[in-house]
């Protein structure tokens, strides 16, 4: 037997590649690093308040407005015409993103000297042939890690990866966006697992949240997350299957959005080293995450409009729609009841509370939904525990397989998520299992289908979690986010105001099992958010939805 | 413990009582039955050749004209103007059924009476709003015995839920096709287990073929094949997980389609009396079966119009769009190889030929595609196979589970499908068979992609079935039907000529197992057929496609 290295000589000498990876010029010492962000109470790690991009000098005027000014959307608009080269634009994030990178540990695989070389060569086509290569003609887009890019490892945090040579083909989603004209320069940090909301490995250490860096940025698409927070991208891609897009859109209030399951090519994904069963009761789901409604429509509309069964078999290949118009023009809201299991944080309930009246006075209808046990968050989240348990590995067998330490967040999980019991006994046999929990599942899906059809609702407006951002390793159930997962609904996260201490001064408990305490002190500035859902496969009207709202809330 | 009736006793009173729903004018004693049929050779027993529709002297010349000389689209059209009221077409059509059932067994619950009350209450609100009550006004719409229907048997022939009372609920889609004005008057004969090709059950009987009542009318939704060819209906319901839908319309020669799965509601029907397990890897559909590619097309546009999640939320809730011009107005169609292990009937293989070649003539590209082990029928039903072979019950138990005989096609099946090995071993416990046929699936799922993309194709033109409609009880292996399913593509039927002795005047015998062999004497006269396969989710082009070449294989 040889000897093979140690994870740790491995991670460390993949982490300094990382390093190089990022030119020099665009690199700052330890000194002026700790400088900008170590400022003391109380903006000591707020890198957005503090505007850490334009105090670091490295962005030129010229690029602090690429990069904050626009929408991807219309970035693309005047890439097309020659108003901005693909080359600035990509250059302006590279920059930028290798900022948020050495701020906050957003990235894993950085590729911008390939990000510019395509740049030119798009520029060069544009010049020659007077036409842009397609509908995101320039565009630099960044990738959650577990996205295969040939020739670019795609580890998801796992040593047992960097064994192997890196992918030699793209994913289907990813060919789908080089042939839109797209530019790839990174992929971003994610967990250990997936199944955690701390973006924390061993090979690229724990993102930060750029708005407060003592608080996570959620995960599993973490990075992006905290990249898009930072404006190292205007549009990113994620995915979901318990709210791996929506947490990180939650905990660094950015705009996310998971479709219905399969509309967007999925397949071609990294994920874990070693064989896993496959009883998928909840499916993962590809979707956008950016800084606009806008642009996650745009990502949808450019994205379906290529035809995904071309590129994946298993997508659901149907072109998208214009969003049905709404009756005279407004929405029929229904706002979802807290699950009494898991209290909403007082700045969540406010933001929430506030939107609901916004929206009223706006013109829209607003429906109360009940507090229904056959409803809740926690039994919904309870049926995907389940089925994830059906998926395995158990955390408990994960380090002894990859053969390196879990770390913090994973190590937690290993102890039960709740300490209600299952909706179907474990002890069965896991394919009765598995029939019966579709039951289970199926008639989540009716009562919620119900609610839906009775209060004759466009959309459910809920939180996109209990909580804002709470502190590294504490972040909690995500019910809020899963039980959408199971239900398999189109959801969006819309970022609306921030965690105050003035306003919502007194601390708060937490009552379930792993769920983070209100702390005003900690939390205050958090961001906050609301998470807008439409019937299945009503994609199109959810987006639509998700513009009318977030105008509205801010009339 | 009480003594409960025998199966005998129970199938017998039930269907005396299905005999008494047919009003006594519009039956036929024994003798008049038996000369209508009994022509001896070579018509005897081709019903629809000898025309005994008009020759039992029960329709009026109206009623002969209503049910053969108009589409259901033409009838809706009709009876929307009231140029017809939906009292005389449901009547004609009661009329004929009632016949077909006579000479056929081609019904299981039949509700005439029901189905006139409900057409008279139509024709009242029509003249008195003006308004006709949806797209299917008063069009009268015949249903799989499956079909859940409010006060109904759905007894799927089992004697078992004949111990039981009879659903309260009508299935999603049935409250679908009531809110858009259809008039429900029958359910139709189908087999025991639902999973064989000859619609035998002990409760109503075996279906034959209106065609020549010595061949099996197919199956699962044979009823409905015998019923539509006789025109005792002009549009019928199945449903199809492995062929149900156009087995019957191969072996009746009608138009038979089926969708992409979920694209129309499926839940809310009778199976089978106890529980079985869910691990479903093939997805059943339930489509249309018709005397026309429009009335296919009529029903998906009017059922996906009626918003699908609104009853049924597991449905895809996409409306029908128009489907996408083909290139140039023609399109590039891909002739699927024979399978040499499971070779096809002369006269299939001669309508395939005649097909092509007209097609070529009409301006279409034809693209003979090779025989690729990777893509063969045989294999993609053998993971089918395996599929349903986790579903169970296996035939072996259900005949003690249900506490009655087996039927003969389904003791036929105790015997393995195919001597070739299983796609992955059945040694493995289930969860982990599951997982690893669902790669064997995926793999090829994107043989068949490729095949299309690297030939451009736009449809693919297949046989239907090995071979035509053969005698009882000797339907071989559905591979040319259940690769769809496994596939997951939208496919329909075409009918095209008919098996000639004096064309194809050489016996051949069958190679595979269970299939039947090719007899000139005994086939002569059967229907031929094509089948047309599209893209997944490409539902509504396959029926464009499906319009242009019924139209173009004629001129």
């Amino acid at each position: 037997m040889t000897e093979t290295p140690s994870w740790k000589v491995l991670a460390a000498a993949h982490r300094a590649k990382q390093q190089e990876a990022i030119p020099a010029k665009w690199t700052l010492d330890a000194e002026q690093l700790s400088k900008l962000k170590n400022t003391g109470a109380p903006t000591e790690g707020r890198l957005v308040e503090l505007d850490v991009a334009r105090k670091s000098g490295l962005l030129s005027e010229n690029e602090l407005n690429i990069t904050e000014k626009f929408t991807a959307t219309e970035l693309v608009e005047k890439l097309a015409t020659e108003q901005l080269s693909s080359e600035e634009v990509v250059e302006a994030f590279c920059k930028r993103a290798g900022l948020a990178q050495q701020l906050t540990s957003c990235l894993t695989e950085i590729f911008f000297e390939e990000g510019l070389e395509r740049a030119r060569y798009l520029d060069k086509q544009l010049k020659e042939t007077g036409k842009p290569v397609g509908p995101l003609h320039g565009l630099p887009i960044s990738l959650k890690d577990s996205y295969t890019v040939e020739g670019k490892h795609a580890t998801v945090g796992y040593i047992e990866f960097l064994r192997r040579p890196a992918p030699t083909t793209n994913a289907p989603l990813v060919k789908m966006l080089l042939d839109a004209g797209a530019v790839l320069y990174c992929k971003t940090n994610l967990p250990q697992t997936m199944m955690t909301a701390d973006s924390e490995n061993n090979i690229f250490g724990r993102t930060l949240n750029p708005h407060n860096t003592n608080l996570t940025a959620g995960g599993s698409t973490g990075g992006e997350g905290a990249l898009l927070a930072f404006r190292g991208s205007v549009l990113g891609v994620g995915s979901d299957i318990a709210g791996s897009i929506r947490i990180p859109s939650v905990c660094c209030g950015i705009y996310g959005f998971k479709p219905t399951a399969d509309r967007v090519p999925f397949s071609g994904q990294a994920e874990y080293p070693f064989p896993k069963a496959s009883l998928l009761g909840v499916l993962p789901v590809a979707g956008p995450m950016a800084n606009s409604v806008d642009d996650l429509d745009t990502f949808m509309k450019v994205v379906l409009g290529q035809r995904p069964w071309r590129y994946d078999p298993t997508a659901i290949d149907i072109p998208w729609r214009a969003a049905e118009a709404t009756k005279g023009g407004s929405l029929v809201v229904g706002v979802m009841a807290e699950d009494p299991d898991y209290p909403l944080h007082p700045p969540v309930k406010r933001a929430l509370e506030n939107a609901a009246s916004a929206l009223e006075k706006a013109g829209h209808k607003i429906i109360h939904l009940s507090a229904d046990p056959k409803r809740s968050a926690g039994f919904g989240a309870r049926i995907g525990f389940q089925y994830f348990s059906m998926m395995g590995p158990h955390p408990d067998v994960i380090s002894e397989q990859v053969g390196e330490p879990l770390v913090a967040s994973v190590a937690r999980m290993v102890h039960p998520f709740t300490t209600a019991p299952m909706p179907v006994s474990p002890e069965k046999d896991l394919a009765s299992q598995f029939a019966e929990l579709n039951e289970v599942r199926d008639s989540y899906v009716e009562s919620w289908q119900k609610a839906w059809i009775d209060n004759d609702l466009d959309v459910v407006l809920a939180p996109g979690a209990a909580t804002t951002a709470v502190p590294h390793d504490t972040y909690g159930n995500p019910v809020y986010t899963l039980m959408w997962n199971v239900l398999n609904l189109p959801a969006g996260i819309i970022p609306y105001g921030n965690a105050s201490k003035d306003s919502d001064p007194d601390f708060q408990k937490a009552k379930a099992v792993f769920d983070a305490d209100y702390d005003p002190e900690a939390l205050h500035g958090a961001p906050c958010t609301l998470q807008i859902i439409a019937p299945r496969f009503r994609d199109e009207e959810c987006l639509n939805a998700m513009r009318i709202i977030d105008k509205d809330i801010r009339l």
